[in-house]
């Protein structure tokens, strides 16, 4: 019974309302995952000209890594905002490592807080969510961005992309999706249809993935609203090889464009592990595709109209191949 | 970010609050635990001629698994009682298994609904947690054995045992405890003091338990009270090869004593994986330990006074070896 707490699917959606982030576990995963940390320490190290005597706010600083980068690289200041209770740990973290003085944080919602400067040079912020969005900070961002950044402020990470491509899948939807046909003998059939509906997060094989990956969102943390995050776009994906499809996959990349060399990082199947994995949306059918074959459709994300931290995402796809045509509008929720 | 929700020791001790067991996801990391489900199940199918016309009770249902074991075996009615919304889709189920008739779900806590029944014959419950006893809902079991279960009665399973071992873990105490002495450079000890204090629940390799395993806890549910799961007990250890002890583990069995033929599974090291993993308690110092050599200690188990979901454990152990001494109380919170 116990292990309650380790699910996530079933917590993330009230998490906001305890606090999770107060514990350090969470922090523990997401300073080990190195391809998160290391992109965001490069980008400051590898840029202290930037840095230098500038003052720099951490939206969503969690235990002060980043914003100790920033000190570390020549901010004039620098300050650090979470709502969590984390922030205690963080601000015994900073003063153990000397930065006291050059790192002021600050308890409450960004949309609440009152900074003690009117303009910030830098934002940097580790915001990004499952399926970059779901749970996302980029919200409290762009607050930030349009009442503090001066104008031609940067922001750390500055861009974002959202990539789709198609997986042979077979063995695993049979676990996740199929496994509710028969449980011990009885049918939890009742139990697979919530299933389906639910975008897995997880690490897939990249070995898996038979398609081409295609972008379907850009962001640009600079000048994007929030509008701009609910969106319905095209995609058109190509069969790398004769496969079958069993779901549609989702991951992100995030670029630091604005450094003196651009740094990038990918949260895909072919790149190295991250805490993010990549989202995977089960199709109802199976889908027999010939190499060279495309899968058009387009994917609508949006909040969840009575609960907002939820997303609503509608993948809808038309194939028409040598070996049959499918054509499916694909209803599916994070929460 | 979203992470958040991935992060057991952070999550568990509100998880309570916002019924995180209505979401599938628990559900299915439980009924996938082969060793939890098929010991249930193996209890209650092989011994039909002990649940053949019997009213049973099934305290904590989830999606009725238990209970439709129960039923299928000949129960003459089987009561479930589950205060999560998980209920709802059990009754689901159960109706699509045809057991509407046999089965009753009702939702609500133990201490607060009344059954249909003045008492029943069989009271069948998985109510475990880690470490046995955190977060787990034996003290409910109790409220139910005591108010409804027939003189006589059986409960299933009836015995659980815990036990207590020790391991050479330098490697996992690095990456585990260590790591927050130097955090991409930062020091974070101010983590490592909080780290040390919470036990890790997590999968030992067999291979890395380096002494015999001491059972320092029987509970008899049939006569177990309350009290009794608050206790300080000794233990003493024996060192199986001479190696290091960087932790001690405990874990449990559990016993269906009362079958025709008695069904036992184990959560050690040694046994096959469940979802209750073991549970990890790191020293303060390391032990160099000579094979032969003994470590005698008590354990002191109690819910926390501010919040009784949370578990106290005091670990108390000396020991004198050719190698020296140590003499160690440790407090750990299970939270």
């Amino acid at each position: 019974m116990a292990a309650a707490g380790t699910d996530a699917s079933g917590l993330t959606s009230k998490d906001y309302y305890f606090d999770s982030y107060a514990h350090f576990g969470i922090h523990e995963e997401m300073l080990k995952d190195e391809v998160r940390t290391i992109s965001y320490r490069d980008s400051i190290y590898k840029n202290k000209h930037m840095f230098e005597g500038k003052v720099v706010l951490d939206v969503g600083c969690g235990t002060g890594i980043l914003s100790m980068f920033a000190a570390k690289s020549g901010a004039k200041h620098v300050y650090g905002i979470d709502m969590s209770n984390i922030i205690h740990q963080a601000r015994k973290i900073v003063s153990d490592n000397g930065f006291a003085d050059k790192i002021t944080l600050i308890q409450g919602k960004m949309e609440e807080v009152q900074l003690p400067v009117d303009k910030v040079d830098i934002i940097i912020s580790e915001w990004m969510g499952y399926f970059l969005l779901y749970e996302s900070m980029l919200d409290t961002v762009l607050v930030a961005r349009d009442k503090y950044l001066v104008e031609g402020g940067m922001i750390f990470p500055d861009k974002a992309t959202m990539y789709i491509g198609a997986i042979e899948d077979g063995d695993y939807k049979d676990e996740k999706i199929n496994y509710w046909d028969n449980v011990y003998g009885f049918d939890y059939s009742s139990i697979k249809s919530l299933a389906i509906k639910e975008p897995l997060v997880d690490t897939v094989d990249g070995a898996s993935v038979m398609s081409d990956a295609c972008p379907f969102k850009e962001i640009d943390i600079l000048t994007v609203t929030k509008e701009d995050l609910t969106f319905k776009v095209p995609f058109e994906i190509t069969a790398a090889r004769d496969d079958y499809v069993h779901a549609f996959i989702c991951w992100f990349d995030i670029g630091f464009t604005k450094c003196h060399k651009p740094i990038y990082f990918s949260t895909g199947p072919g790149a190295k592990y991250t805490h993010w994995k990549q989202t995977v949306f089960y199709t109802p059918e199976t889908l027999t595709v010939n190499k060279g074959e495309k899968i058009r459709g387009t994917i609508d994300c949006a909040p969840n109209g009575r609960n907002p931290r939820d997303l609503d995402i509608i993948i809808d796809y038309s194939f028409s191949g040598e070996h049959g045509s499918e054509q499916h509008t694909c209803d599916f929720k994070m929460s």
